[in-house]
């Protein structure tokens, strides 16, 4: 057979897309250009995203207001970073121990995920799609060893959005600086400790070199979701065929990004030892300490935020059913595969 | 904003889809509905493609052969089913003692695996995408208890595809009976042990009633890939646009099958032990049996299969690295939240 002739006939669509992601990250910002390739090349170039670096139209920190006064169509960030808003937000990427990658893509796509989050930012003019999860996090750089949870009282840690709540519970001092200042924070020991993503990304930043313990597992970020927040206007104004490649280029850019942190953490992680970098895993004693001051926050906002109440019911009822199925096959596989020279 | 109007002027295309599973599946069949209802929604209905159960057009494992010779556009199966044209079909769904989902979607996404898969089905005139995975399956249906190696030796199980190679080296022997005769062979006694998938699609063929001995991990497919194959003279008469559809709305469906899995999975399992399923995990010197005899048909694949040889050394290569990094971060996260009453 030959090339069907084609004949574009959709109208032109453009958007502006504005990450809170510095161009350097290939697999985090890297979502968002995947996404505007496939929208492109879906529609012959009909439907053009122009994807737009923290500062060039916006600020990292100004996507969500951005996309709901509809300065851009639409925006790539983690909802987390806007929990001052309301807290609700940070169910959209990671709760300290919440569900991880696999259970977080599961409610969002055929539990109630979207439908509860669609209805909460609904109230922000957003119509929000998962693009993209960096899988469970390290728990970061320290400068000194971390062996029970009073070493984590008057600790200076950079620790991006929702979970510095947790650590204020625990004693320690969150910080909030650009990726591109921690690396001389730590240095000058103007902080103590920071954590980032994982090893692909955290070797960019050459964390190791000043802060060598390194802890996981990252108990605040077991499968940390960013997501597309489009306008609802924007969204609206589209075609039923645009619609859908909008969701379907947003699916792939989803599972694309958690293909890159996996295949390529193991390569950092060795370079990162073979640099000295000291793997340690966070005590038993300091999980517990911090599950602990996790469960305080959440009876404060289940008592206080009616938002957050409602969608974490479900969030919870559905991560309690996760982790009792969790262990047994893909978790007693894995034990096994790990502990096997093969 | 109003909607754009439309004028389609796309190229009709009709495509038939042959489903290796019958409808009931409504994960693994399904999705291939979701598949095809993205390619209408994509295209204004310019692209349809019908989905036809195993038997309506071809037989469930002529998958193969009908898309090869373009008796069909396209089909939706395992890869392992056909491990007697060549073994490296099986690399394609799920090798024992292979990778997880997450891995070997990792591989496909951002390592090699498609490239080198790709190459591999061009002899089969066949251009193939990842379309769902299972996530790592259960161990199956055991009329008595499994204690140690010695208690497979004769043991007649249904098992599909390559691994019965390996339970064949274990003294086993393996069984090809298509799913809805699997019951009553067991409850006769005419074989000892059956593996399906996990506890959702289990529940529904009834295997605790007669066998209720339930292992796990399922080692012979830590995470089962169902792929959608094309054939090429069909992938390649298509539009660049709509190229680009198919491979998005596939990704979709990859992502969605594993999810439909990971939230249904849990309910299904206290249902089976509420109906009286003994959960039981593999002995530790029964996993070991296995892998050595696995060990053994890999040796003997990579000194006689060139196409394997080719492959999963790569392949190899890629998970001896992934089961590196898995325990750290992801594997002590899930260890840690799965021991809490949370």
């Amino acid at each position: 057979g030959t090339a069907p002739a084609i004949v574009n006939a959709q109208e032109q669509v453009r958007w502006r897309l504005t990450s809170s992601f510095p161009k350097a990250l290939d697999t985090i910002h890297g979502a968002a250009d995947v996404f505007a390739k496939l929208v492109s090349d879906a529609t012959g170039g009909k439907f053009q995203v122009s994807v737009h670096a923290p500062g060039e139209l916006v600020p990292a920190f100004g996507v969500v207001d951005a996309v709901q006064q509809g300065t851009v169509e639409c925006g790539h960030t983690c909802g987390y970073y806007f929990f001052g808003k309301d807290e609700t937000f940070a169910i959209d990427t990671a709760i300290p121990f919440g569900m991880n990658s696999r259970s977080l893509t599961a409610w969002f796509y055929d539990g109630n995920g979207l439908k509860l989050m669609r209805e909460f930012f609904a109230g922000y003019n957003i119509v929000n799609f998962p693009m993209g999860n960096s899988g469970a996090q390290m728990g970061g750089w320290y400068r000194k060893e971390i062996k029970t949870p009073a070493d984590l009282n008057g600790l200076k840690m950079r620790i991006g959005g929702f979970a510095g709540r947790v650590v204020s519970k625990l004693g320690g001092v969150p910080q909030n600086i650009p990726g591109g200042e921690i690396y001389q924070a730590l240095e000058r020991g103007t902080i103590d400790a920071t954590e980032w993503v994982g090893p692909y990304d955290d070797l960019k930043l050459g964390f190791h070199k000043v802060a060598p313990f390194y802890y996981y597992p990252g108990w605040w970020e077991g499968g940390a979701q960013i997501s597309l927040y489009v306008n609802d206007k924007a969204y609206n104004a589209l075609s039923p065929e645009y619609k859908t490649i909008v969701q379907i280029a947003a699916s792939h850019a989803h599972v694309n990004m958690q293909a890159m942190y996996d295949a390529r953490n193991p390569t950092a992680l060795k370079q990162l030892i073979a640099e000295g970098a000291k793997l340690q895993r966070f005590p038993r004693e300091v999980m517990d300490a911090a599950l602990k001051a996790r469960n305080e926050v959440y009876k404060e906002l289940n008592d206080t935020n009616a938002n957050w109440r409602k969608v974490f019911a479900d969030y919870e009822r559905f991560m309690r059913d996760q982790y009792q199925w969790i262990p047994l096959a893909d978790g007693s596989y894995d034990q096994y595969m790990a502990a096997q020279k093969l």
